[in-house]
């Protein structure tokens, strides 16, 4: 637990899960991809979350992911591994296993098939953080679990000293704000933001950094945008955020659907030489004229991205 | 195979899962629960769905579930098991552990943590089906996926030979009807509905049955509504319907969250002396008032019901 | 008030509003479709409601359309008024001068642009009932007011003289039969169903008709489907309700937005001869592909609708 | 139309109806609250908006209000009149009798009892423009209108001359951003915040202000909000709008429903001496335990914002 800062601030991306087949990791491209992150600067590695395509992988490739992904960081940056899951026994089994392979942190959302009401989530709270080897960032994002980790769950959790921080993505910078104004209850808890198109203002007004899923494909880019925010430098924010913008509307844009971000990252990563374009189930890859797009999306963009 | 009805008529209901703690089967209740629906003349039953708590539980636990019952069951009546999974790999592992454990049929509602579009989906299934060793209905469940299954995947379902029907709980009898309005195209295709206020007009006009939790409760009256509605008794199919309308709001109207109706069908199975009221997480059970109003319920309805 | 059958039982559509220009009645056309409905057997006449765009027009027009209805009618079937506003004066001026006209009811929804809360919403009523000359339906339509009438709110309705019944435009059997369910505490008491793909079942379970867009088109068809279903005829209500599902299939599937339903009725009877396309605005009419495609549709459906 | 800066910047609130009655202005209530706010500084008044209950009020009660306000205002500040409506045509003669009555432009949502597709809601905007005497601001308002102003719709209307610019009011940042990229094709366009919690980060990253409801209460705080983040103040703009979300905390908090806001500064603008707190229907006041909390937390406030 000593490598965890209190807060965890700067950029952790929620990496992409790299695959050779339907349930074989793509060894040498996971590597790739760790050391493109880290060379790009990021502050910290989330494995298993939504970019990661996590609850769509087997427990059996889970658990090789976290081991092969903690061997390589090698204590490098700390990694956090999600553990989300409809089953309790399981989200135990794969916080354990993350333990033994020596990651940092457990990323938990709300179960996400029978949504618990407020005081249910508290109720299963309570039942999970005895069980837990690692600190817990709770992960609040209710387009995919269909709940809203409420306020006054929030101010519970700051009182429980296994849960270390929170990770927004609910995309309101009104609850965000909300959340903020919490943080002098417990010094050194976490604030990060998860939509990047927000990491901007969520720095610039006191959150701690972001998980951005961009950074897979530019690490370099979030990182200096978080400084930049991070330092009070209003124009060059905004020009990074702009840049940012920019990633969102020619690489997110690309898919008819809601897998629309991922594939996007997912294939402008395999454009950029990282790892193979392959999806987990039950996403195919991009037809040829969308990889196009995403091809002729990471040209355009490279020369901006540099500056 | 060869028991499964063409199409699969009747009540199917999804079955509690009766636990004696957090990842143990309650195995004296489940096969008190089994006796109790298989005596009141159920036409299936259906593990591991939505009432059944299916993905809330460990797969070893599933696996157990699934084996014991088929073994209670022994060939009485057709075991349906819910598949539905965020992992393509864990869907297949215990579809195959079903096969081998008896059962006759698989449910599957889309994965649930990142939403398929329609044609991703469609390829989706066109890999899993494959790898499928029983007959599948799809389970349409926008509530909880976030994704309704389109007129068209349903078109093209029904010239695939491994999917025998499908289960409605979209709660739109639009929908329902417009489903309805393809059966001809494939003759022995089964429609099913969720909510059991709807059994009486779906079955009426042309549905083959429902998978009714309050069956897990009162087995008898959901098969006579069944019996009522498929012999165009109008006026006994609107009474019976109308208790199943005060099973609802005397049971279901009891919690405050959408764990209500599971809970208090569980609860009240405890009264009847079927099976523990022990949710599985991360559902606590109903607190003491509560239990006292299901049992208050328990004791009003059960003179309607014996009717 | 003497006119209003106790409860208002058939067919009852919701008149288009014939234009001839943006802020001018078709005179001649409204005196055709009249006729039309009329002619067809339909046991009242709804104006100003969601298909008759009623929030769309320019209150003169409004009081114009009220005026002309009425003087055509003579008192043949019951004219029913819609009053939905978000201003409640407006909607006294437009309920005292129908009363003037000589209809027969009123029907509202609630105030659509702030949505009022239950209590909010029953305090409103408290003030608008003494204001009106005539007897009131409530209007429940979830989808475009923003707000549902909570079964607290019909039970308190059904105490009041001045509410004679509701229309359910949700969509949703549960509610309705909810609704269906507290009938008996008022003899007289109106249940009406918006959409018509429901009008069977609704009917065959007790409802007492139906406030059919469709029946602008082919008042017979639905004046059939109320009989047939009223009558306890369940094959032949399954299958005029089935060629209704053609009718929505056919025409209100070829437009692309919310529109659809209205700028299908709309074109089919202009290609029936009865009135203008023309839309009030902020609808334009359809293109000429989509008109097109109206009009093949209305030929292929003729033969099926006169059996 | 000379008196419109290009943008329109600063702080522009979103003013109260005062009422005597159900149909009757408070004339010195209004004119109290005129004072009020140009003393605190506001940059422009906007009437006949959300928090102006605008689609409330009669007709003739919206035409009086425009007259004595510009009348009251005597051209000190842009005046600037909500003509939203369903109906095109009320929409028409409230925008010519507000240029009648000398003000300085228009802010119109889509008709929001019909939704509008995309493609409708030009034609609509087409159709309007012609008619108008002022320039047009767009109101994105998706919670209340169920439409959402696509970006292409807002790359039209930046073509177009009448219109001036768009208040955002959709909450969500990330739109709020893709809005502010396209401000380059047209300098001198108007892009403002609706929700005052996004105040200082929308400044901050180049918005050019707000449509702040609480300014009706405290316009000071607001305005040196606006200013604190014009500057690139970051520390200060931090400190404010955190008192910002105590006001939200504490005064839009204590509502039970939708109106809670509207209620909450109403109430407060009535503790404050400005006005009386009566509601246009469907609204009633708040209760008294309700008014009680809202006094309270006036003289809790009050210190924060004088400072």
């Amino acid at each position: 637990m000593k490598r965890l800062p209190q807060p965890l601030a700067g950029v952790v991306p929620p990496m992409l899960t790299p695959l050779e087949d339907r349930d074989a990791l793509d060894c040498a491209g996971l590597e790739r991809l760790i050391d493109h992150l880290l060379a790009g600067g990021v502050h910290g590695l989330f494995v298993l979350g939504t970019t990661g395509e996590g609850p769509n992988h087997s427990y059996r490739l889970r658990r090789e992911l976290v081991a092969r992904t903690c061997q390589i960081v090698q204590g490098r940056v700390p990694v956090l591994v999600g553990i989300t899951d409809t089953s309790f026994v399981e989200s135990i089994h794969l916080a354990r296993q993350s333990a033994e392979s020596g990651a940092d942190g457990l990323v938990l959302a709300p179960p996400f098939y029978h949504p618990p009401g407020p005081p249910e989530l508290r109720a299963y709270l309570e039942h999970l953080l005895p069980e837990l080897p690692l600190p817990l960032f709770l992960y609040n994002l209710p387009s995919l679990t269909k709940v809203s980790i409420t306020l006054d769950t929030i101010r519970w959790a700051m009182d429980q000293p296994g849960i270390a921080g929170i990770k927004d993505s609910s995309a309101s910078m009104i609850y965000f704000h909300q959340v903020r104004a919490l943080l002098p209850r417990r010094p050194g808890w976490t604030l990060l933001i998860g939509p990047e198109e927000l990491l901007g203002e969520a720095v610039l007004l006191g959150g701690h950094g972001g998980i951005c899923g961009g950074a897979n494909m530019f690490p370099r880019l979030y990182v200096n945008l978080f400084k930049a925010a991070h330092a009070g430098d209003i124009p060059r924010t905004r020009a990074l955020q702009d840049i940012v913008g920019q990633v969102a509307d020619r690489i997110y844009g690309v898919g008819a659907h809601a897998s629309a971000v991922i594939k996007g990252i997912k294939t402008a990563a395999a454009c950029l030489g990282i790892c193979g374009a392959r999806m987990a189930e039950p996403f195919p890859p991009f037809h040829e004229a969308e990889q196009r797009r995403i091809e002729q999306a990471v040209r355009d963009l490279q020369p901006l991205i540099s500056l």
